[in-house]
């Protein structure tokens, strides 16, 4: 094996995207909930990349204001008409059932059956995505020109699931780095068939875990993979102590559709993570959303809750809700793309680079400038399109490596790419001009 | 006799825009200025309705830098022409003298008088106001079209006034509350008969101190009647070690039109009544308009001085100057309407509701959400239009609630009206989520 | 002589603007680069008018991380054709030789010539202005058609420059004031014949020297005039010490043409010559650009390195770079003229003004507003269009002049030019309404 690598900013070639969607794609079919088997299913998958610590916590614990419910499972589910026709079936699509439905096998008038469907109106060809973990129900979500095509008749409603004692099951990989400080990385795993919401976000962690796995880094990485809201309360109110090591972190949501991206802020608004993620997507060339903090989202409302107020900010490309495609079965692997995956993994890779390598230093000669053309600096990549931009980076860190400027402060002042900072910033350590801050001896 | 009620923000219903008109017409007839018998007849109508407390203050007495002057008062005025017509007459309005006119009693030509008369050439149809208080003159203030017709003829002027050693008078009620820290209401009651400014600021104050009488408040409300500049100096002048319980304030004037609502800040910017107006300007919907501090307008100037630098901010509709009917007979009774007056009201009392109660309040839960559902408040108002505003308010409201945000802090990051902050706060302190911080031991 | 006088914003008539264009053009031919005997001429002309003290520091001189290069001069230089014709003459523009080239004199092919021939193929008429001080070569510049119209033949190239051990020469003259903190007023004398760069500093400077040398100013001024960069660092190398005393400083070039104005900001950001520029530029009746710091520049790249981090701005009509004359030959007289001068000459000494003049007074009369009537002040400019904004500016520093609040700060916060506010404060200091605080015992 080789000795570890560094981490870098592009640590994948142009497969990453298509591996991403391959992952996707694979875990895409299986009906997840908030416990239940295909929560096991999908880990078991990450769990073959990635060495992932599965645990389970039974049902009736108590984390924080909540307790575990009962674990659900569905073997299958379907309504029958007169003509004994499926006229619904779970094996089409795990979404014709609202999630955590207690079971049913009945016959019932359409009219009954009217009282447990949910369809959209609005979009009548899409399946709704619906759930009811914490208020005993069943129902059926079907397209509402399905529902509008129904006769008047007795149709045999069945769904055989199952809600018993069991367990809440969810899985998390560390990544050691050089410090026991963590860099905590968040999907949800809970959500049935909806390949952006959050297929896309489990895979793109744990290629990401994968391609990390090899690598020298600063940070720890945890890598979480839980079902939401009550998957990250149970792991903050078992972890309590050990969360005050997270340093950064980021939830991962809805990243394989085209749309932002969209950053949503840390409650703290101004932690690192923040200004990394705010300023890779300055300059990634899309038109990205830069939102502050607000209580309602994913699992970062549990991270930035006030007892816990972590540095943890939300990215997506689409913002939650703000899509057609949102929470129906039009969320379907052709909503995702290997090359939006790819943009999304870049996103977040690059701001771990920020977060891995910002740093301060120090000009050597900070009375008035080097003599950059006697060292070959200045103009040095002449011909090259970047050397106006490489000139530039060179003038600003030696201005601003005051002993007071990081590397990112200086990238946000300089209005250039953190990476072109970070790259002339170490072509000038090379050549003498600039030290590390923490080189230094009496500092 | 009820026990007092808890101020609330909408203290009454429908009738009020009507009754504050109704006061505002009883009193624009009424010839006014800084000092007379106009001032004493306006403090007897208010007197009719709270208890006012009249102050008399001698002339000569030194204010500060100002000295009280003689007391002006006036029986009749006219101009008549060579056939014995009065064409100008004091009796069909106040307006038609300059105020602090000196007596005069002459016959003059065309040109003689017309170096005593003032007209709006680009509003020739209206009397202009005008006053001379601290320099001796006299003059006829009349439309311009009149004194385009008048003839080169002799005529007779008659101002029957009076400047005579007497008194300055003021009167002012003091609303008591929980504490002595107070509240400061000022209008000035200086101008003749114009509606707008101030007879509506006037009949607004006098009826908020009507329905304050019955009602506890956290703050003590001072509501200050005196004609302005030399009244609200001679207030500060008798009153200096007093004023520093002066918490908040608001010199109200021009609250009848149905322009604005404008807010001008107090000379600090960020007081109290700074932020609670802004806020309740910001969600009325309408179009208003938040100024900083200038040292030009009505009476905030004098406590905005910087030997006070009161927290006194200035509420109107129009802003000052700004309109054609300023300072001109157009600014009479069919310029204000009770529904502006109503809308007036409810700014202001909205932010006396606000200051009365924001407070710090500490959820109890503050690790990870609270499970809302279990407690039924999630989505309890469902179907209501509200509900998604009230989901989004109990969410800020634990999530910011770590005993170093208020709740108008919550409504401004939450970009909610406080009194939903209010109301949703007060039903999580109901179900145990939320306690004040002054209620915990050891803060 | 007459007693010296104040300094006083406008200290010149309508002459200044054609004194600065007559010094600029009659500096303008002498062939100037970072040494030699061109500075020596350009230094002398200027010592004609102001007590020049002239430096000579030689060759080989460390300068921090520099070295003293030698010194170069020229004599002649032309390229004949094989008719015996200059189709390139030194004598016609000193343009022509790219600055420091080595002696040469040989014949060339048309091909081995195109290699030391720079030209600008976007502006064909023009000739570039073309530098290599730091590495050996030598070039000659000419327009793009010229060099298109030469047949392939054997031309004769002679360039009888000089580069030997010598000098590096740069003047400075101090204007003595009441206290031993200084004004840096700084421009560079490297350019050959460019009018706007540097002619027009170098005039501009030269001039206001002169006018300032009759008068008493609270600070000492500072006038440096040295080639660009090296010049820069070799006097911040020889008078390290000294310059901690330079609490305000200006970098002057290209002030003859009729863009901007621009300010560039020191590194600080917020520095007295910052506020008072921008002050003074907001208020010019131009289209002005403020633009904060950048490390690509002037000399103020040296005066904002980070080991002196001095006070020191840029100030221009257009910004360098940003127009098709910067660096061609088309930076000629014509693109000069006396009016903008006289403007950017009265730029300056608005701002000079303000940072001589900004002081922080009291009001005598902090409770309530003085009666201003009383004392003839109110209104007092009647009729003069002016009267408005002095009652304004009246009102606002007594308002504002708590102790806490400069003369600077005030015409900010009225947005009123500095000129009105220290009027007016002069008028109510005059008054008795005002005192300096410094005036005041216990302070």
């Amino acid at each position: 094996m080789n000795v570890q690598r560094r981490f870098r900013e592009n640590i994948v070639g142009d497969r990453i995207g298509a591996d991403i969607f391959d992952f996707a794609a694979r875990i895409y079919p299986i009906c997840r909930s908030i416990t239940g088997d295909g929560v096991r299913q999908t880990l078991r998958q990450i769990g073959a990349h990635i060495p992932l610590q599965i645990h389970e916590v039974p049902t009736g614990t108590a984390v924080f204001d909540w307790v575990i419910p009962q674990e659900w499972n569905i073997r299958e589910a379907y309504i029958k008409n007169e003509q004994g026709e499926k006229i619904v079936d779970f094996a089409q699509s795990n979404l014709h059932v609202m999630s955590y439905s207690v079971p049913v096998r009945q016959r019932v008038s359409l009219a009954q059956l009217k009282r447990h469907v949910h369809t959209l109106p609005d979009q009548p060809d899409l399946i709704p995505y619906r759930t009811s973990y914490y208020a005993e129900n069943w129902a059926f979500c079907m397209p509402h020109h399905l529902l509008e095509s129904l006769r008047d008749e007795t149709y045999e409603v069945v769904i055989d699931s199952c809600l018993a004692d069991g367990h809440l099951t969810y899985g998390e990989y560390l990544h050691s780095g050089e410090t026991d400080e963590e860099f905590l990385l968040s999907a949800h795993v809970c959500h049935p068939s909806l390949a952006n919401d959050n297929c896309s976000g489990v895979a793109l962690l744990t290629q990401l875990a994968k391609q990390m796995a090899g690598m020298r880094t600063r940070y720890s990485y945890r890598f979480l993979f839980a079902p939401g809201t009550i998957g990250a309360i149970t792991w903050l109110a078992r972890n309590e102590a050990q969360s005050r090591r997270i340093k950064h972190g980021l939830v991962v949501s809805m990243v394989g559709d085209g749309g932002g991206p969209t950053y949503k802020k840390s409650r703290r608004g101004d932690a690192m993570i923040d200004r990394a993620m705010a300023h890779v997507l300055r300059h990634c060339g899309l038109a990205p959303a830069i939102l502050d903090f607000s209580p309602y989202g994913y699992d970062e409302r549990q991270y930035c809750s006030p007892g816990f107020n972590l540095p943890v900010g939300l990215l997506q490309r689409s913002m939650f809700g703000e899509i057609p495609e949102y929470h129906t079965s039009a969320d379907n692997l052709e909503f995702i793309a290997p090359e939006h995956l790819a943009v999304s993994y870049r996103l977040i890779t690059a701001a771990i680079n920020v977060i891995e390598n910002d740093a301060v230093y120090r000009n050597t000669m900070p009375k008035c400038e080097p003599q950059l053309g006697r060292r070959g600096l200045y103009g040095m990549i002449g011909g090259n399109k970047d050397s106006a931009a490489a000139n530039m980076a060179m003038l600003w860190i030696l201005n601003l490596s005051d002993g007071m400027h990081s590397l990112l402060d200086i990238a946000e002042r300089a209005n250039l790419p953190f990476a072109v900072i970070q790259r002339t910033a170490q072509l000038l350590e090379h050549k003498g001009l600039l030290v590390r801050r923490d080189d230094s001896s009496g500092e």
